[in-house]
């Protein structure tokens, strides 16, 4: 890691994890390590281990675990057993300096830390983030009738909302339709419509009028709204999260609430279009930070930054099931953004006043004035 | 700013500006200058001044009203009222270094110097662009039946290119309709319909089919052809504006106008394709170059230049409003080209003289093969 | 070049050039040569040595003509007419050091080398890729009414896969139709009415149907599937040739052949999101390679490589009509792969051993597992 000031700024700093998720509690064997490892399935022949992401699971997560920088794969997880999930997860994560984590509570297809525990094993403070799909379908299986679905949907986000802790929703509306969708209210007629479709046919909600009415739901619940753009696992249509797609929805919804663009990679520069024009727009590049490593992580910050205001960049782990993301993420991210500004200062092209300033902006500040955190956060 | 032949020989180069605009000559308060620094608006708590182009600023052209380097946004913009617009366009102008400025004079919501004048503050020569969009615009509004109106534009775009200086045209179909046009030229039929509509309505000429009549004049005009693709303001749909969309549309009209390709950002690399494979285009980076500003100018050009044949980048500012950016865009264009090049023949990849030749080309001369402009310019 | 263990193992490495061509065997003028250098034709007044691969013919093909780097045009063609093609081609596919030369003999719009040939002026082994979209127009010549076009076309593609040396095929999907297809199997009554169509009309197979029939047929031809994907001439609508529209098919194949993404520029995020989240999917960057030359290589691969499971990327030079490229795709690969990997090593973010495996890996080994290389190849 370089050195010099902006990069003691960072390290000194806690940061604000504005989407994140639990991580898992139980043992993990090798398959169940390298499925988490990667965004999807691990493959015969091909292990996780042999990606970016493994790399630098070996180079910087071995030494925190005791192990020597690049400790093979078999002692890694052999160690990793041996220390127990809970110590494992206490070094990860308070290895992330992390004061606030938002924690997702929506994607637990695995049992998953609550988030007072995961802030617990963190040090910091746990707030959450409401799913708005999840909370649909869980509306879904409770029944209501197709007439029904639109007030039972709001009120259910609303109780959803008012829980304590809660400071955002977020919708992946990039995994079930893209963002290629007609930007307008839907009316009512045409929302009982689509419910009809949807509750006779049942699982997760995919059906595009009624993922435009999730996101308008969203804007009339008047909380931030997180949105996964780019990529993920295998389904996502990656082109149909280019969040170049949504310019005429927030034309829509501009002077509302504000709309938060999550990972963005490979499309960071369209996102850092839509934060320089629309007052409304955030980004972060969290979930490739974890995936791309602390070697790329500067490249896809710069990239992010070329047109970016300062105020709009925030900082994510989107870490999810291993411990292990927690601390990647944040390395990265701290790596990444002081080595980026140090240089600027050192070439002079920015003052160190100036870089201390975006810095504390995008570890924590930025997040802090968005979801409007209370002081004692 | 790196040093070295190429550096001494972009230095010493006045430049063709084959794209830009007039300057505002009244005084700007802060808000005023700030919705100009930023492509769009100013707003409450996000200060343009907190932007790439905002640090740019402060950093290259504070020293050129004698303040320090990274000047307090405040302070600078006392001295810049201190020293009056004339004084201000004057000193950044000049320090572009610039022979020839091709300005499109067809966009001006606010009072903006003419081309004259501007050459003048700049010590060069002015060339015009004539904006279709502006001229099929004044059709309609002096008064004009759809059946005659496919003729008055026509007449009223030769007229416009007949005056003296006017050497381009330019469209900005990308933030009208985008580029997913049907490429063919429409028939009178359909021109006319499109216009009985158009003309019903009135407002900015967005009407798909008159886009394409208006491209194809710009065929029949036989003049070379501006076109913003790329990034602009919140009016853009950044995916429509990609050029790829352009190919069916540039295989009809091959053998005919060259095709300048503006801005071009994120798709620079998409716009170097075309350049590479259709004789007729070109491209700059414009409008990027101060956005951006100078630290990242380098990357942007690197990428554009990655399979562009070198007879095929020119250099422009856009600058609009505040002269600044035409030093800005002078400054990042040359340090970004020169570092490129320079590096290139201190790793032996590219001999002096060849990288000589392409900052010759890129900075003026292609400029000057694709207008014909006469050798006074 | 840089130095250090990563180039040494990859100077010693005999790769396998999963996709290239043939080569010209008679004489070459200044526009047939110019023609070659550009992916497309030659332009009046633009030379096609003004290029990123014209420079990088001059300045690394020169010194293995005897020449002095940087050697002029002119200069170049006269030594290389002098040497004769013979020896020009022993020269530069030699200085490839290529052990398995997998070549598509389906291109031939001019006399090539058959696969035999090249591999004996290189010095290695060769082995066939079969191009299907060559098979159904051989089909067509031949005659066949439109009920019978699919029996025969799969009874053609079976001959020609059952043939010795062939280890996989290719569609040229990306310059038909492009990718934004239907992705089911379409149904043999679709079929007969879409040969119907094609058979009466002639030409080149670009019917949407028949090319999905195509890409079917490959899956039951159970051999390593090429596609195109991202530039190449003119005939390309990049947009459609971005690899995310196979995502769809992709997902319905699962299971079934091994896809390879060939060259992918600019899009070489988007396939390496493909290889990351698809088993079957894998990747090069062969044709940008000396397109964008040494100097670029890099970059190209390190975005290729951002988040691509090491197993997934393979080397391809799509080397075409003059021997140059086998030479200039082979030292970009080496040199843009090697400097990453040694920075990496040097930085102490990789393993020196991790780095080599991957070194021969991408070199060699993963199309060897792909295609399922015999140990004598």
């Amino acid at each position: 890691m370089g050195t010099g000031p902006v990069h003691e700024e960072l390290a000194a700093l806690e940061l604000v994890d504005h989407h994140c998720h639990g991580v898992t509690t139980g043992p993990l064997d090798r398959p169940g390590f390298e499925s988490l490892l990667t965004d999807g399935e691990s493959w015969p022949g091909v292990s996780s281990f042999d990606t970016p992401a493994g790399v630098a699971v070996r180079r910087h997560c071995a030494p925190l675990l005791d192990l020597d920088r690049h400790a093979p794969a078999d002692t890694y997880l052999a160690r990793r057993a041996a220390l127990g999930p809970e110590e494992v997860n206490r070094r990860f994560l308070t290895a992330a300096r992390t004061g606030v984590f938002c924690v997702d509570t929506g994607f637990a297809p695995l049992p998953l830390t609550p988030p007072a525990a995961l802030a617990r094993a963190g040090g910091g403070t746990a707030l959450e983030i409401v799913r708005l799909e999840s909370v649909a379908e869980s509306v879904a299986e409770r029944g209501v009738d197709a007439g029904g679905y639109a007030d039972a949907f709001r009120a259910a986000a609303l109780d959803a909302v008012r829980r304590p802790g809660v400071v955002g929703v977020k919708s992946v509306a990039a995994y079930r339709t893209g963002f290629d969708l007609d930007p307008a209210r839907p009316s009512d007629a045409d929302v009982t419509r689509a419910a009809r479709q949807w509750l006779a046919r049942g699982g997760r909600l995919d059906q595009p009028v009624l993922i435009r009415h999730l996101l308008w739901t969203a804007v009339d619940l008047g909380l931030p709204l997180q949105l996964h753009t780019g990529f993920g696992d295998h389904d996502i249509r990656l082109h149909r999260a280019d969040p170049a797609h949504l310019t005429d929805w927030l034309h829509l919804i501009a002077g509302t609430i504000p709309v938060l663009l999550l990972h963005c990679w490979p499309y960071q520069r369209q996102a850092a279009y839509l934060a320089a024009v629309f007052e409304q727009v955030y980004l972060d590049v969290g979930l490739t930070l974890h995936h791309v490593g602390p070697v790329r992580a500067r490249t896809v910050l710069e990239e992010a930054l070329e047109i970016t205001p300062f105020r709009k960049l925030l900082y994510s782990s989107d870490a999810y099931g291993v411990s292990e993301f927690y601390a990647l993420g944040a390395l990265a991210f701290r790596r990444g953004l002081g080595d980026l500004l140090q240089d600027r200062v050192d070439a002079d092209e920015l003052s160190l006043p100036d870089a201390l300033r975006v810095a504390r902006w995008a570890g924590a500040d930025n997040a802090r004035r968005v979801y409007r955190l209370p002081d004692g956060h």
